[in-house]
């Protein structure tokens, strides 16, 4: 799919993940790395072509890309040196900030006085950006929010949604805000995150409304990539897992954000219900630590020890010491949801696209989310199949090729 | 299928995964452990109970059951306490003993000038094992051979191999003749050890002749199950693989025939052209390690460090450490590979049974193996699904269920 | 030093570590095992003989020890069989309760109705002990109590604390109230755990008054030892530490009460000032997690990550996975500990026996004290070389030697 | 010890090991490091200052030393800028080639017919150097090279040696021409390899005649270090150590030359008998892997598993992996060994330096060797102490502090 211009508008977008997506496709684009760690670099289907990709976004802090990218310390010293007159034009637009769910107190804001204001401010930037665009899509990378009492009743409709927006509700979170506003111009919207936002039925309802197609949430990248990887596999071989601890340390941002215990539980509230579904019973011992460890920076590190019983009732172990990057594994994740929303918008499908389950630790779905990894996996390739040809532009190019 | 009565024989019933099978299944029908390990128990197919499953094989080692499960030290005390009476009844039959491929020197050995007069030894006992039991299975798991040049011209057709037993030649082996002696006794044939046994085209020759099904090679028990777990889901990924070093240290007796270094020849050469099938490159530095090690007996310990290229061509780890029990993990999957092999031959397949790659390092097949899990996995579901009621036992079970 | 017999009382008779103490020893004299984990078994310095260590002791619950065993499955089956008949002989003496210190709700327990009470038991009983030995040492080995604040007025002066003792003050923990029957009866005092006890200034200037020999505090069991191994290395290279991240998961009793957030808070004080005392400076990125996991029983395990600089200011890696087992390696010091406080108290030494700092995570000491294992190693040898032949028993056994 | 200049002479000048020493000097004048991983920054005696060493010396590859610092990869992209300049001017004399013992193909070689030629030429490149220094020493950081039987008659004596010199015999390396042409000249020679070198009776007693202080042999860097740190802490424990396996995965040239089975041979020579003299009893199953795997470049990665028995004689495991950079640490070894010997010359010291075990894996000695890290840490800081004041340089600076 050659030719037509996808905008990515990113909430975050100064963030380690953001500045990686925006460095790497600038980096494809110059010929300088290949397509090593993207997912869908060599799958038949309709997709934009990554050269064609541009970004845009908000951020509570202004600096330039090149800034940012040299505060994560994420690219290799070349690397930044081939992109950073390119990072250096990019400047966030200014965020949504409050207090109540991210105590980053960051100096670029969206002055606004209410709910109201601050959809119309995000609303107008995603239609500026549309100008350039053959089509744009909405991804949360921003840091997460404090846990949220998902069950209230105003998030159960659009109409309890939209009225609670009126009053200025302090329960409604700029993740939903940022959700909200893009619906509203029909802008594909994903939830990297495991911040509350897209997940509410109201705003399930809103996109369905608006045909919008929404993914989330919380991106599969270090330890539950694994973890969904193995544990269907123990299932297979009907070892009885009876134990699973699981820690991580990691040092960036993201990390320091979690240093707080609200937003902590969020992140481990995403992770934990993965293992018994997979396995089909309780892991009564199944213990989800995240540490703040600033020596490894960008670099997270997770072990995992998992105790089971095989045949005559025997104990045995796996331990697995994951060294990975972050922002590494994230960044193409992020890109892939993207492009795969701009194919569902194009395709015409709208609401929750549950094929993209394989890129989600906690994955939206219609009925019981789907979390073996490599079930996900052929949920998403017999999609792909599917839009191999079916769609407008996948013909053309077909009669073409 | 409750009733009929399918005897296991075993090459190689005194070492640890032939008594740890033989124990297994007396405890269950005792009901003194469940079914964990087993990865057949919960599947609704046509297969033999494991209740039904008797025992006869051949060892090297005279010493019966009770004696043998004490020196290998898998049972618990308890354990042995339960079936030591039961054990000690059962003494393996007098083996083959060929000191040109294997050096063990045992004092149990079939006392025979040729070929000709093992083979019929060995079908002689089959015969007789065969009065007691509705249907056999032989399933080898003795110590792993020398590698020998599987492209010799007497391995290439069932009337050259034929002429090769009549002279003696030296090339044939004991795992090679105990097969050729189960197809002509159309008995379904397993080889779940690295050694070159019916994988020659001369014995599949004759396992389609005779009708006879037949599966192999080498028990994918540890590493390489972890193997062909994790590596399917880093291509899924595109997480480009630069390195896997693989080491293995353990201490039983297939662990001791190993630091023979042909021996050792056969079973790394099993675990090596894995990777490479399932990542569709070529990882130049893969590299396989097995060492005996005593202090760890029968329990084996792996330890993998897998190096990787993610997005921006940044480099990342995996660590995997996987303290397993050797003979816990491999009973249940010989004993799953003979109810399935009783089930083939019940329902009139014959020849390479493909569907059992999931229990296999090396599988075989008539194309290109299936290495990868998963997949391995859904052909076997699939077969059995298929299964459930085209036999004629199982028409006949469902009819009254 | 053969023919004197050394009583152990223990606080925590019948947890794992107490049991494990008197199954030890039993095993020892029946000749059954080796000396192997005893650190001073090879010392030629004046100590009792292992053999000549008799056991008394209180705990909450009043199962006798061989039932107590059976439940910490810390003895293998063969070494149960063995001492079982002696250990259901011997039956936990009622203990002090405090709901405040400990939630552990046990069916054996002191009948008191204050301190003062609860003393004079503790004080009879350990006089009916004595009545059998020819010398007393008490050990604590009970679970740890929830963190008090140890700068309170009253724990300043043995006055302002037997005032409060009169008072029934509320402040006061069972751990310090066997301290001070135990200094009361001029019997010298280890404390094994995290607990505050005998570490008050009070206790200690009863101790000196009394010419009682004590000694303090925390085993040093695991992840201490092998931390205050290696620090003292990397001190030694000049390496430069960034971050230690070290998590525990264990799985018995006193992983239970660890649990606890406040006894947990107790343990891990005891365990993080010990880094930066080796090295010198502050470790800012030092954690220490504590896990309770049951699949792991009593076989605890340690899993530590080091960060450090080297020349260039290079990032390297150290990782340490240790397998253990909690009460296989804290009998063997709280055995050691009790010969030494003997000998001690017999060369007419009082007060705190820093020499012992070796055993212990948090050692007591007149002035800083030492950490670093291998000086502390030191220490205990120079003392123990000293005690070689000049106390009077020991130069009788020299002159008969 | 200010304003004197050491000059150190490398033998393999353009390896990892000897970049990262020539160009860490240069950062450490410049300012741009601290003095990290240097064992001996913070020691008071009388020591050369590191800001006043020179390198010169020989390699068999003849690129400047920006050129090989590039191919090894050890520097920071910033620690090469800034040191780039500097480093390309230093380009390696032509060193000793012999294929007998290296298979290294080099462009920069010696041209020489005999023995004696090769040994005139490099103490002429000696005295060359020397004109511009205070002081020189010798320090071989060359590929290993291929075993040799050191009990050959002509390596007894210095007499039988000399006359092999004379007869070109093919029995004498490289390393060994090095090290007699370093000694003739009067100059200090350390072997930081496994190759056999200095460590002949032959070459000691010319060390002695020509009262020229010697060291060896093979740097203790990675696993051994951490080996000899806690083998004696698990003696002290009385742990008894059944097993312990130690892999290694190295990517550099070293780990090249050592994919030659006569050179590991060399290697792993150099790191048996450590754990056997440290323990005080024979490991048996105590095996050693050295494996070129060139994901990992100069980072070398260490895995030990460690079996040992505790107290009732249960078995318990440690797992240490450790990540570090070989150069990395190499380097300021070599660099410290280099001041020590400087010093041990200057105080009129010769022969084995004993004192200096703490950085050698195989310490050369007049007696038995003292392999227990905190030991040889204990030898070398006694004579560091002894020399704080008592040579004449010493002396002179003590009056002017």
């Amino acid at each position: 799919m050659a030719g037509k211009k996808l905008g990515i508008a990113v909430i975050g977008l100064g963030g380690a993940v953001g500045t990686t997506m925006v460095a790497g496709i600038e980096l494809l684009k110059k010929n300088k790395i290949s397509k090593t760690g993207l997912p869908l670099a060599d799958v038949k289907a309709d997709l934009i072509d990554y050269e064609e990709i541009v970004f845009s976004g908000w951020d509570l802090f202004g600096a330039d890309l090149a800034q940012a990218a040299k505060t994560h310390g994420v690219l290799s010293y070349e690397q930044l040196a081939e992109v950073e007159d390119f990072l250096k034009i990019l400047k966030p637009l200014p965020a949504i900030a409050d207090s109540n769910f991210l105590e980053i107190e960051g100096d670029n804001i969206i002055k606004a006085n209410s709910h109201t204001e601050k959809i119309a401010q995000i609303r107008s930037d995603l239609r500026s950006f549309k100008k350039n665009c053959d089509s744009v899509v909405v991804i949360n990378l921003a840091s997460t929010e404090k846990l949220i009492d998902e069950n209230k009743e105003i998030f159960k409709s659009l109409e309890k949604f939209e009225r609670a927006i009126e009053e200025n509700s302090e329960e409604i979170s700029p993740a939903m805000l940022y959700a909200y506003a893009s619906i509203a111009e029909k802008i594909p919207y994903a939830n990297f995150t495991p911040s509350v936002a897209v997940e509410i039925p109201a705003l399930i309802e809103f996109a369905e409304k608006n045909s919008v197609p929404i993914a989330g949430k919380d991106g599969k990248t270090g330890q539950t990539f694994i973890k969904t990887v193995l544990a269907p596999a123990l299932r297979a071989r009907n070892l009885k897992v009876v134990g699973w601890y699981s820690t991580n340390i990691l040092g960036n941002r993201d990390g320091f954000v979690l240093s707080n215990e609200n937003s902590l539980a969020s992140k481990i509230k995403t992770k934990s219900s993965v293992l018994n579904d997979i396995l089909g019973y309780e892991v009564e011992d199944h213990i989800v630590d995240i540490r703040y460890y600033r020596p490894r920076g960008d670099n997270k590190e997770a072990w995992d020890s998992v105790d089971f019983l095989g045949f005559l009732e025997q104990q045995m172990q796996i331990k697995i010491n994951f060294l990975c990057k972050d922002s590494i594994l994230a960044a193409p994740l992020a890109i892939e949801i993207a492009r795969c929303l701009e194919l569902a918008q194009r395709s015409g499908e709208k609401g929750i696209q549950e094929q993209l389950s394989v890129f989600f630790k906690s994955p939206m779905s219609k009925g019981n989310p789907e979390h073996a990894f490599h079930r996900q996996e052929q949920m998403l390739m017999a999609w792909l199949e599917k839009h191999q040809a079916n769609t407008n532009f996948g013909q053309i190019k077909l009669m073409f090729d």
